[in-house]
């Protein structure tokens, strides 16, 4: 059987610092659950902090880097897989995520919100500004709200639960 | 020199009959002006539409297809492109177009703005709501709101103008 | 209906002067068979020649670029597909291709050579060693072995007339 | 720092009884090691018989779906990468992967053997056809020949010391 993968997407140079704190407990608490934290792989913003919090957790961490070597690759990462694939890689960020939590960020993040509910993935939406995330929902029923890492994770077990 | 290709995208199987309308019309002045049309490539919907305009326009017609044969392929394509890549194809629709017009669609749509946005790429927004474009017009300055495909196709003509 | 498109394959910065003249010679007889041409895009090796042929003789060309941009498209290009997939891309070239001619080049033409197999698409080979093309025969019966630009032609015209 | 992966790659349902014994003892092999296997993911030949043998031993298994869902996927993958990129995934199998081990296959194979090389990887051949491998190793410095799991293990071993 397949280990649960929660993917989490976000901003990668431009993250703030809230943005990077939650992150960084997004990753420690999915470590903790046992759950796969999969990211794009960089060693640069969201990518960076959640890995960098699922390793703190003993968690396994997968980064699927749109590079075509590891040379950008974040210290945090157990398996790299490596497409040089560009923005074609955010495809299967969402499609080997079960859950995708997104952190409000620029185009690349929104275009793998937008993926993932093409393809009927679970969206959690954690701290996006009110009019992307009424636009988001009033598109989707996939799409959850949530305000904290906490929160996420709640749902995130809530998702598997009902799906296993 | 390659030909200006303008990438029209947009809904699949559930166009409404304006959408339709409209991006016959698009690809019609966009043929008339001898520019390539780029589109989806498959026989719904917009992608079907736009092509059926330029080619009535005599235009040259080029389609990217998610799928990994031509079973689906509008027959008003000229040049299909066989990707087999799915999803993954929509970053290859906004980075070979010059130009993106999108008419609102579902996600598929949603994720090429967001692709083409990310990568820098000039796009129009046809007969989007209100919620959408408001959001997008405040997350990036390379959107232009159009309300007709004349319209559309005279910012085509600016853009290309101060590009080239 | 689409165009028939017969895709080229060969050398890049490693094509000997012989193999760019004959994927000129190519270029130029498809071209003037009014069949598209489809290489790697690229301004080098076989792809330019290729190219530069076709347009010679007034055909159309279409480039799958394996790059980003088109920073390195040969100028002999008229449709250039922007994929950002590098080596990925070469799955692209084979599938939208009626057929392949591949000239004997390094491991980027093998690997378009094997998926093009793997795909059933037929695969002419133009001036390969003893040893490559013995073992290539004796693996798949879509191999047609040339000795020829003009021997490749009239292969590819016979068949198409025996597919369509 | 990454964990290393080393990537089986063979035939998928063509594959003979002695193959899919040796993958399994390849599986085992490398899981006992401690060193990652990556497959394409299926749960047919190769893939699933190396996949199988390391988690007989306690290994840790990627693989890298061609498909768009898990519906194809072997019970003995730990990590589910989904793609839906067809046989373009295969340039990721290998640009993942710090050695290729390839067991002669057919035309899937042999592009992965050809993408490896395109891109510099250690590739080791297990028990391929002597004109086949006669002329591989002619075509790049990059192969190495072995006749048992146990002979490509130590390979392995040797290739990982001198490159970290």
């Amino acid at each position: 059987m397949p280990l649960p993968i929660i993917g989490v997407m976000g901003p990668g140079d431009q993250a703030a610092a809230p943005t990077i704190e939650q992150s960084y407990q997004l990753g420690y608490l999915i470590g903790q659950r046992g759950w796969v934290v999969l990211s794009g792989g960089r060693n640069v913003g969201v990518m960076e902090a959640v890995s960098r919090g699922a390793k703190d957790a003993n968690g396994l961490v997968v980064g699927i880097l749109p590079d075509g070597d590891r040379s950008r690759l974040s210290p945090f990462v157990d398996i790299a897989i490596v497409t040089d694939l560009g923005n074609a890689r955010n495809n299967i960020n969402v499609l080997s995520s079960d859950i995708v939590v997104a952190l409000e960020g620029g185009m690349g993040t929104l275009s793998e919100v937008a993926l993932a509910l093409k393809s009927g993935k679970p969206v959690l939406l954690l701290n996006w500004s009110d009019a992307a995330r009424t636009w988001l929902v009033s598109a989707s029923p996939l799409i959850t709200i949530v305000s904290t890492p906490e929160e996420a994770v709640t749902q995130v077990a809530h998702i598997l639960d009902s799906t296993f």
